[in-house]
């Protein structure tokens, strides 16, 4: 959307082999690309300013999520600023260098093949078969997720349906995972994503302060959130900043793939010390008896 | 059974507020906390003997993860010694310090309520009641458990049946837990166990030293096991030796408490990298469609 001189383009390929780094830089993107390596950049001291390329850092967190990566990549003095409403304000001669953290497109196969497509990805189908009958497009192409693990699920799936073989794969539950300090984790619909299909649900937290092994291990900055149906409470989606949110979210993930409600989350019982005790705690507030809340 | 000098005796209280702990230690006991002390001992550069009161150095384990907590402690130069067979060959002179790390008893409350007992222990029924009626004994005075967690879900299981409550908590299920470097943890049944109850099962493994995320944090050490009943799949146990294995064992719980199967262990997406990946690899292991693994 904009031009940047050759010279002063970094690309993340070429980024991990230079021998410097310029001080002051910008990164434009979004995702968890722009936020991971914004961070990491002002970690080792750069002046980092984040060219925002969409309303929201990552626009697929929950805004709980994205309020909270904001405000801490604010609070460690990178300065956020909007790339949607224009780039009017923005003087690249400002910076010494430019970081690429745009999303990528799929980048489609050449060939006599055209299956049919929407805003540059591939149409597919539950199965991920294109409008070519017995041509599947999983990963990057078809748009539906960034995310790797969801690629490979895709494919087997895409796999199943080839062999006949009718047996579900988790596909649409897809965890997200930002590699931030703390991490950031998320399972599941969003509040936003609810409210527009109305859907009525409940939050439920737990913060890391109150988890005696977050604290002793001096990593108490945090919070689990779990998003219940009221009547069956049936767990709808999982939100986790912690310093290993990336390995607490795959216990959410059990629990979404045969549908558990948060009964079942009351009453597993976590080990202790363990900062997936916050699991617990969220699920018996969930559930109406809260143990370590008041 | 041995007489220690007072002066040499070491109580874990009083441990850590020692002003220095002398070189040449005995370390006698059993369970998670004989194991953690010995290795912390012998990493601040203490010359450490273990005297095992049990078989076992922690008896509940599944004999393949007691073999490696064996073998990791005699890797660091910690001498393993028998106590079962007798302390004849043992001469408390050679040490100057010796640490008790021996199981504890339930402390029994005094007082005209006499339940039944049995090896010094309360005998309490399915929903934790004594031999009076209406009274309960959860945690170590029954006997069952040595972990806080489960004391507290015994609590919960004997509240709710005071209060006529049938929702049915997890007290069975325990998760075992061991803070050495790399961690230990378990839950459901041993090899032995299933075997003694003749209950056919099968085992697939997973090494972390094959996961992205462990290797690139150094802390590819260890393994994730899962057993499971051969025709329906349900999980019958699961065991994990890894940096973090404490935080990992909670998916397993997750799993265990709705009675999933290995096949929706395989079809849960989890996120890459991250190290609960090693559950989608021995849950597709175990449901024949291995991915990642030969």
């Amino acid at each position: 959307p904009f031009k940047v001189p050759e010279n002063k383009l970094l690309n993340l390929e070429s980024f991990f082999s230079m021998k410097a780094i310029p001080q002051k830089l910008l990164v434009a993107g979004e995702g968890p690309v722009a936020a991971e390596v914004s961070q990491l950049l002002a970690l080792i001291g750069k002046d980092v300013t984040l060219l925002k390329t969409a309303e929201k850092i990552f626009p697929a967190l929950d805004d709980y999520m994205g309020n909270f990566i904001s405000r801490k990549l604010e609070s460690m003095k990178i300065k956020i600023i909007e790339g949607t409403a224009g780039y009017d304000t923005l003087n690249i001669d400002d910076y010494e260098g430019i970081v690429n953290c745009m999303p990528r497109k799929g980048i489609k196969p050449t060939g006599t093949l055209k299956p049919d497509s929407a805003d540059s990805f591939y149409i597919t189908d539950e199965h991920f078969m294109t409008s070519v009958r017995g041509v599947y497009a999983v990963g990057d192409v078809n748009g539906r997720s960034i995310y790797a693990h969801a690629a490979s699920a895709q494919a087997l799936a895409a796999v199943n349906h080839i062999l006949g073989i009718t047996e579900s794969m988790e596909t649409e539950r897809v965890p997200l995972t930002v590699y931030t300090e703390p991490e950031l984790a998320q399972i599941g619909k969003t509040e936003k994503q609810l409210a527009a299909e109305g859907i009525e649900y409940k939050v439920n937290e737990f913060p890391l302060s109150a988890n005696g092994k977050a604290l002793t291990e001096g990593q108490s900055e945090g919070i689990l959130r779990i998003l219940s149906e009221p009547k069956y409470g049936e767990v709808l989606g999982v939100q986790i900043i912690a310093h290993n949110a990336t390995d607490l979210i795959s216990e959410a993930s059990a629990y979404m793939a045969v549908e558990s409600t948060v009964w079942d989350v009351a009453r597993t019982m976590h080990a202790h010390p363990t900062i997936s005790e916050v699991f617990m705690e969220a699920g018996s507030d969930a559930a109406g008896t809260p143990v370590h809340k008041g």
